[in-house]
């Protein structure tokens, strides 16, 4: 009846939706949900950090901000970022509400009906919703264990009717992927990108979360070596390090990206929360984030070595994953014709629940991935889970 | 030297950014700013809700939520809306990150680049920086004491090389107007809207600033009499009854229109944030909002009222206003021939600042009016700042 809009008329009912609701079932193990755990959250620190703020905080907690951040979270977040090496000074910093709206000002900036953008293969799905709405034409280049194959990419890059506009990619712990780029991969795309007029965006969610130093070492963000002819957008977020609900994140660009970025943000949501903004300078100025930090690491990198030994332990043979060492995921692949969204119908039967594959493929398409999230998660519950998801596996197979 | 995306080749640099530096430069009196006063909000509340949340809300408040919105607090403002008598049951609320990501989102979902938007003039310039940031093409009708003038609306309609894809109107404590819209003037609009197909976007952030009870009833929402034959859009805010800084707002939209908001909702940052919902709900469900409103109420009343006793004393005769029955703003009207941006410059020089006209106007010209904002404002403050103001007219006058 309406007349809906172009960018809109294509956006389909909401399989992110369906997920969660399944993902959240009483009753069944879920691998599904991408969300921090709800009891590690830093309720304690931020309990103080409240009752400790001096009035003049706490008023400004509750009125509007500036557009570009509450001015003391900058400051600090700024310190945050400059100790990983980021160059914040050559570069300008701005709030956003959560990491996808930084990757949402981003497209706004650069994304006309029809332009192209390179993305992984798997991809974020939050990232891909974005960019549909946007109406843009997803360009996907695959992944393996090293990061984005150089060489695909440049295939692609080359068959192309017009440049993409920019490359989306999350090196570190990459959600579904579970990989981090190697240093020599991190390379190779910087020398291939070089001169090009491609902008870089590096989505950096899970920075802080690596399982060991050499984990952390190859963490470094591209964005710390940007080289003169590579333009690099870098983004982050207190999702994964303090809440999601605080919805907090960060852009990190060029000044002349900057403006446009800014004035964007204002037609969006005027500014970022201030509540939440006040507490989470706090949490960094403080410096309570360091002690959390190394408690989180410890504590998702005992469900990592829990999974793993579980998937060791119950998978078939032909299932192949990566041991991730950093973030939330395990990505297991499944025999070219296997269907995981099959073996998850009688996986959530038997009481487990997981995403499928297409759910990261933007085309929708390949299906023979599944994805497995140890962060919300009782450690009790993954031996029992995983052997859930194996038997399911087995249950399918058979049926074949 | 980037490849900008069309929608925002044409947003340039930030008048409202200048002005809010301008209006929170310490030793000026500042009329200037639309925000709630910082010494009124509800901390008390805040803190003893915050200290006794059970830790399982706690925990909610630190993840992620739905996309449309904290489940309890859904429940919670459907009770509050409802008592206002909309209609919460035949129609669907989506939390928004603040109202202006409501009125976002009703853009996306409505508006390809080129459409037409009609809008008040003046109209609040939030409004007008969404509707750019889609290349709409915007078309604004004069609003008088009673309302949008719907003679003209009627004229502009049928001038229009395409219809108006929606009517964008504030009717309840108008930003910047100060009026309210008599419910003749309602009952007019949606008449000649009947059949028509154009949608009404109804912005009514200000609904409970009333300052008496006639003005409580004008302030009936159009959408509780939502004609069979016209569809309105209902968007509403938390920024004005608890805190900007809680970045929440709301619409309430038939289910057609709704499914696609939430899906673009989803796009824009996934959820609201979950911490600043969880204080709101309890600050609703508890029922602390409705002494702390019947507080507010007074105390803007009161700076409403100190500073139309301030115009009168001051004001040159040929200013004119209208004293508003609610909300934060006083709009003032110079003879044709004066320019409020000059006199603007005269009274930062003399220690008070205010709003130009012509911020308000979509077309960025009409320039004799000017908004004085009287809710962020010291009550001792407002006499003096008025004097200032007047005097600076005067100054100006002097040398035309």
């Amino acid at each position: 009846m309406y007349a809906f809009s172009k960018s809109v008329e294509q956006l389909r009912s909401s399989e992110i939706r369906d997920l969660m609701r399944l993902a959240t079932q009483p009753g069944i193990i879920s691998f599904a949900g991408g969300m921090p755990n709800n009891d590690l959250f830093p309720i304690k620190e931020i309990d103080e950090i409240f009752n400790n703020l001096p009035p003049e905080k706490k008023k400004s907690a509750f009125q509007y901000g500036p557009t570009p951040g509450y001015p003391p979270l900058l400051k600090s977040l700024k310190k945050f970022l400059k100790k990983k090496g980021l160059p914040v000074d050559s570069n300008k910093l701005l709030i956003t509400t959560g990491s996808l709206q930084a990757i949402n000002i981003l497209t706004k900036e650069f994304i006309d009906p029809g332009d192209i953008i390179i993305t992984e293969n798997p991809s974020f799905i939050g990232a891909i919703s974005v960019f549909k709405s946007y109406q843009a034409r997803m360009e996907s280049v695959p992944v393996n264990k090293d990061g984005i194959d150089i060489g695909f990419l440049k295939k692609k890059i080359e068959h192309l009717p017009t440049k993409p506009k920019f490359i989306y990619v999350t090196p570190n712990f990459h959600n579904p992927a579970g990989i981090t780029y190697s240093k020599a991969r991190r390379k190779e795309l910087l020398d291939y990108l070089g001169d090009k007029n491609i902008i870089l965006i590096e989505d950096d969610a899970y920075n802080d979360l690596y399982f060991d130093n050499e984990a952390k070492e190859m963490a470094i963000p591209m964005k710390c070596n940007e080289p003169d002819n590579v333009t690099i957008c870098y983004t982050g977020s207190f999702s994964k390090i303090l809440g999601p609900g605080f919805r907090l994140g960060w852009l990190l660009v060029n000044e002349e990206i900057y403006e446009k970025c800014e004035l964007i943000k204002q037609a969006m949501d005027a500014c970022s929360p201030n509540f939440t903004q006040v507490l989470a300078n706090e949490f960094l100025a403080q410096g309570k984030i360091y002690p959390y930090l190394d408690f989180l690491r410890k504590e998702y990198s005992q469900r990592k070595f829990m999974m793993d030994k579980a998937l060791k332990k119950y998978m078939p043979d032909y299932v192949k994953w990566n041991e991730p060492n950093g973030g939330f995921y395990f990505w297991c692949e499944l025999p070219p014709n296997y269907d995981s969204s099959e073996i998850m119908k009688i996986a959530i039967k038997n009481g487990a629940v997981f995403v499928s594959g297409k759910t990261f493929d933007p085309a929708g398409v390949k299906n023979n991935n599944f994805r497995l999230s140890f962060s919300n998660m009782d450690k009790d519950q993954i031996d029992k889970g995983v052997k859930i998801i194996a038997d399911s596996i087995d249950e399918y197979a058979k049926g074949l």
